[in-house]
């Protein structure tokens, strides 16, 4: 590295490496807030949504005549550069700092006005004749823009990574519960023996609850698309042109491709940050049918000889550094433990959210961050999940039709016949003489043979009886 | 209480007060499950939404010739007195019994059984001419009814308790934001002084999260209205007649004034609530919006003479046992104990909620105790701070006028005009001067009088610059 | 009730119910708080706290000369009473109120000294010759004495519930880990067959994990001897006498049974409650490891045909209202509900403890509460598990041998002869071949029958290799 | 990368790239786990602990003629590179993968064993002179030495960043405690003005608060000194020599500078993590306590103009891109954001920790990794607080002054000379009025102005009255 830069801000001077973009609010950043550097940078997401908020801004002041056209089309040509990720490495900061995200805010003005100085040919650091606030934040206040980027992060990051990962998994699953609608096993309720069921329904019963909480992830998220540009510094569109908050809203959301709008009460949308709440306690409730669909499968596949057993799965590495030949349901492990990592992030979210005061939530950036990572955590345990289990899943047909013939909860099928009463003597004795169901039902003297292999039939036990 | 009466079950007899309709597993359940039994014994949403489930079983099994008319107009006139409340000494259980439920949906059927026998001038105990299975559960299995029952309880708490207590909260602070529309002051970002708002726009902040939650805590609750009734044991629908599951829903949601609806995916609902645990996390959210707004209230309350001091509130009682002529913000802090307690309430509901296994969850009551739970206390609260606080708020004007007089934050409606740095300049001057923002200005000569008295106007602050 | 009674404060007149002793204070927040009024009135422990409170108070005042001895010995009858549970009725306060407590605090103290006026054949409601604030508050404030009977409160529960209860648990449960010292059976890791343990074993670690979280809660009770009397309105201890708090706790000790003290730091007892916070997380410490242990019982019994089924557990109910002869794991089930229950209480106490402001934090009821619920539920399930589930539970020895028989992974014992990768490729052969395991390594030619029969001894690998 | 090497593992063969020492098992790791791969990679501690773990292992084998001498020589020339952060770069491996950390234990089996074999002129791969399982992980399991790295990177963490970060800010509040300890102010209580403390007193509170969460910290600790290993497998010690626990954790503690021993009960430590999750709790204390001193400072500093202004904090960076001349309390916005990241933390350890099964905890990695995460965050930001804000804490002295002499409730010390009754009937005229305290006392009647001048005495307020 060179010599250094020297940058101005209105505290005074700072000297910043050459090769930065960055100004003297990031570098005091840097200098103040040394907390997680290794883990807590920013990543692409709040950057991506940091170029499209400055691109739609400028877009939107030069369109009402608040910034000279040939200035918003150098932010423009910089912020593009944002977006594209080509300017990642001037993106040093930490989500532990202000909690308005007022410096990783300023990061982009810094950044995009030094570019696109120098894409004028100016001088870095001479805020001409790009300035940092006058022309990048222009219409513009941390306050309003930290929030609308975190909209636009987490949109983009549903959009293009949730999405796909959750779906990909649960298609490969819906394909599974109908490829295995017919095979009838034993249902277990309480972990204990119960009335039958197919496997495809058992895997359907997990479809359905992704789908839920997808459908719940989609909704909240659509609380996101409101904005809270327009707000400046406390809600009240202070220094901004009227139409901006609206304008600049649709010009992000074309870029991005989202349907963005300014948000009906701006105050709200800076002291609170419920939207994200919500979507925050969605991905736990899609985090929390992850777990059960994970347990479930490691709980079907454990033995292999003195656990249930009824589903195989891939073998995908050695299980044991001490039990040679054990294989582990690995990848429900890792699902699992997402999980309660994304439990723990709703938890942070939630009392982050609750902290607001007066017009300004001040817990911003860890409340963005959380959702990131659960997002990212889900999206990948689901593709690795996908790929290194799902696929895999086959029923040991075996083992399925040893327990289903053992099974004593079939006696649940001669409760309209013989009565609940009854019923329950014919399974208690066979419980304690270790007798089939069967033998049990004939000695009981309540029903011949024919009509227990007429009522008892566990396939006709999968559906509601016909009418 | 006279000679207690022997009643029977598929283990044998058990004796039972003679006063009470309830039966051997009941009692079986009481003995068994001492725990919490002064404060968590089920209440009246339970013990209705069990009236009316068995009332609408009923009705659909007879319409659907599976019951005899008799049989089932004496479960009906039965259930109907537990609707009403008549028979709740006669509901002694505790949430933590069987985690599916059982034994309540089991002493719903016993006093409904007992009750509807005794109305037809047969002997309790003797289940004779209405069976507590046979009849009073038939078609259903406690893994789909007590998840029916779950959702009634929720959906008619919320709708009966909820939305009348927060709309009225909701719509006392929409009233005083329209009455204070016009109040200029201070707004407050970081804690630290900020541009002027009104003191409409800070409470109306309020009311906007208020709707936002309640419309979550709404939108959630659609999914409650999907039943599990007609799943039976484990989902598939065994023993029940195929039209049972959506008629007796109808039928529910008749008496409930409900839309009730069968469930789509029936393994889902016993296996997992999800619903639920949505429902939970948005009355966190509502909890959170909640917290923030009894914060606001009691910080911008607080002084008299040495806090912010902009808020008056009304005095109910003696603030301190200790120091005279004390008085505190108790309705706030009534409410933010509430919401800590929603907040906790939600982590056990989301938790138990991730802990189904294969055909079912079994933390039903824990998940539904503590969301209703959640309601009451939300609700009460609401209802108390509305009466006890939010009627009575007035802005103190004086400290209002005196606090915006004195802010220097007025200084950010230069920025347009001078640009931001010179604008800083003069506000640190100010502040380490002490000095006004326009005495600070002019001694600047960035800025004439005349300037200074057509930009810096507080009102004009509170809304977008005019196009 | 007969005609009202007028009772005053320091802000004007109040009507209360003649035959009640509480005074105007209590009264208003009867009024104002109607939060939960059927499951959050306080319960005996704090009621019991608040004696022990006033009455060594009382007695310490009298021994320093702050209060004559005959109002200080009213003082003290009165208190006994409350002590006792004579009182109960007389203390109809919710959980959520002011949020120091002050106006249970207030209730102590009007009905102490409402009885001793009685006591001393005065006027109720008169105030004399026994002043609530003067006299029974005397040297006090809520903010010193609320946190005091917290403590007191959650010791002696602590104490006299919850040792007992969980004690009496993990004696039995240590007695069954003796009992079945020499059952060996399968090892399961990864839900995974594994190498031998034997019963014992499993059970001693649950054992292990009792006692350690018993002794965290021991460790983080010892926080809570440390009482906040002497601290007054802000914790300098105004008014009282220099000596007071330290007398004032030891008497309290005395009566109490325990060694209390004034705290050291007073502006950290009023405005933290950490101690309390760490009390908390240890019960939930406990909670997780209970939920373990509960969910290994119900796991281990599963069945009775198709689950794992190596132990047996007494059946105390009915199963289920459908499927006849069904026996579930219910006090597993309790157990693990309470546990979610315990986690969601921490959760309100963590954030709670977490909001104090300046000299006080004033979230201590809900926070206490909480507390108190976790040591009564936690207790109560203890007592129900052992007494319903632990003291019966027995081996099914039948299918532990037969597990034992047919696991693969006694392969382990043969790494230190023939190497990890060799006793792989036989465990896999087996599993593949669904021979035994003994087939395989024979099979292999790795080594003799001699040697497998010596190498591989289940009883022996429940223990290091001797050396 | 030039040409891939070959390694093999029990399944067979994999390439891995020449340049790295990991094996076949980390390389089926990276495939398989692709999860948050950016941010979720282990660094330094439990690399340093896993060096530690395997260098004392071999140590003990050695001793124990488990292992030839100069096969122990290598691991642990090898190991002490691991430990120095040599071979970092060979530990590419993510915290979701196996619950029980086998991966990341092969990981350094892989890593150790080929750079001794490349230290003895070996072949890469060959697994000779020194084989990962027979060697490097001789006597041990995943399931016993993963648990037992977690301890020690975790008590290493506490030691080495923990305790300095902490006591560094503890001893700048200890300092200014002292020095301000005559500064008289205003306390506060529910937010409203209360009787007099100190500064210092103030302060003090903080700091016994920080002395009494890392007393907790400690003492959690202690249970962290008690290690899994000895335990293979599942907890019995199958294939480890009987003194291998005992002496390698000997050899370890000697290594890492701690105390380290074998636990009493390996079944317990494999199944269940309960001194992880007593330490998350108690950073979860600590977080809290922070929490409410950095939420204090801001208040107290809040203003400049309009809030409370008693304290003055350092300037650090500009506070906001849109109001010039702001400056906010970022530090202590970072220091409340990392206290909400440490709640999420401890939520997702507490949960995990309550979901073992049988003989193994398979949440290990999402465990170790949360509270090293939790410690690193508080660390930082105890660093950053104390530079950045601590240190340049000064009173306001003006304002104290100020709001001093208008604070309404220096009446309290009225209370022993006339009655609680009568003072509270002055500080109502006074704040009714405007007027004085002193002022509204005199018009009374009830004192003289000499006795009022005698009676309150705000420094004097500030401790116990003298006996």
């Amino acid at each position: 590295m060179s010599q250094p830069r020297t940058e101005t801000d209105s505290m005074g001077q700072v000297e910043v490496p050459s090769d930065r973009y960055w100004g003297a609010q990031t570098q005091r950043s840097i200098h103040n807030f040394p907390i997680g550097q290794d883990t807590f940078v920013w990543g692409r997401p709040i950057i991506t949504a940091l170029g499209i908020l400055k691109k739609g801004a400028a877009q939107a002041n030069a369109e009402l005549g608040e910034l000279p056209q040939d200035v918003a089309d150098l932010i423009v040509r910089a912020a593009d550069e944002v977006i594209s990720g080509d300017l990642d490495e001037h993106f040093p900061l930490v989500v532990f700092q202000t909690g308005s995200g007022t410096q990783s805010n300023m990061n982009s003005n810094e950044v995009i006005s030094n570019r696109a100085i120098e894409l004028a040919g100016g001088e870095l650091g001479s805020k001409t004749p790009v300035h940092p606030n006058d022309h990048v934040n222009r219409g513009q206040s941390s306050n309003d823009t930290f929030p609308t980027a975190m909209h636009i992060a987490v949109l983009l990051e549903l959009r293009d990574r949730l999405e796909g990962a959750v779906g990909q998994l649960r298609d490969t699953l819906a394909a599974k519960s109908a490829e295995y609608a017919d095979v009838v096993k034993v249902g277990r309720t309480h972990l204990q023996d119960a009335t039958p069921i197919t496997l495809g329904q058992e895997i359907g019963g997990w479809v359905a609850q992704l789908d839920y909480a997808l459908g719940e992830v989609r909704h909240a998220a659509e609380g996101l698309h409101e904005l809270a540009i327009g707000g400046t510094a406390v809600g009240t569109g202070l220094n901004a042109h009227p139409e901006f908050g609206a304008l600049a809203a649709r010009r992000m959301g074309e870029e991005a491709g989202l349907e963005l709008r300014s948000a009906d009460d701006k105050f709200a949308a800076l002291s609170a940050h419920d939207a994200l709440v919500q979507t925050s306690a969605s991905l736990r409730t899609l985090a929390g049918a992850l777990m059960k669909m994970a347990n479930d499968v490691r709980w079907l596949a454990s033995g292999p000889r003195n656990g249930i057993g009824e589903l195989l799965i891939p073998e995908n590495e050695p299980g044991s550094s001490i039990m040679p030949g054990k294989v582990n349901p690995t990848q429900s492990e890792a699902m699992t433990m997402v999980a309660t990592r994304v439990f723990g992030n709703d938890a942070t979210v939630g009392f982050a959210g609750s902290q607001g005061n007066f017009q300004l939530n001040v817990f911003k950036p860890v409340m963005v961050h959380a959702v990131l990572e659960s997002i990212r955590l889900i999206s990948d345990a689901c593709l690795a999940f996908d790929v290194g289990c799902a696929r895999g899943i086959e029923p040991n047909t075996e083992r399925i039709e040893a327990n289903l013939a053992s099974n004593l909860m079939q006696v649940t099928a001669l409760n309209p016949h013989i009565g609940y009463d009854k019923a329950a003597a014919i399974a208690k004795a066979a419980h304690r003489s270790g007798q089939t169901l069967r033998e049990a039902a004939l000695e009981s003297g309540h029903l011949t043979a024919e009509e227990f292999d007429a009522w008892v039939v566990p396939l006709d036990m999968t559906h509601p009886r016909q009418a």
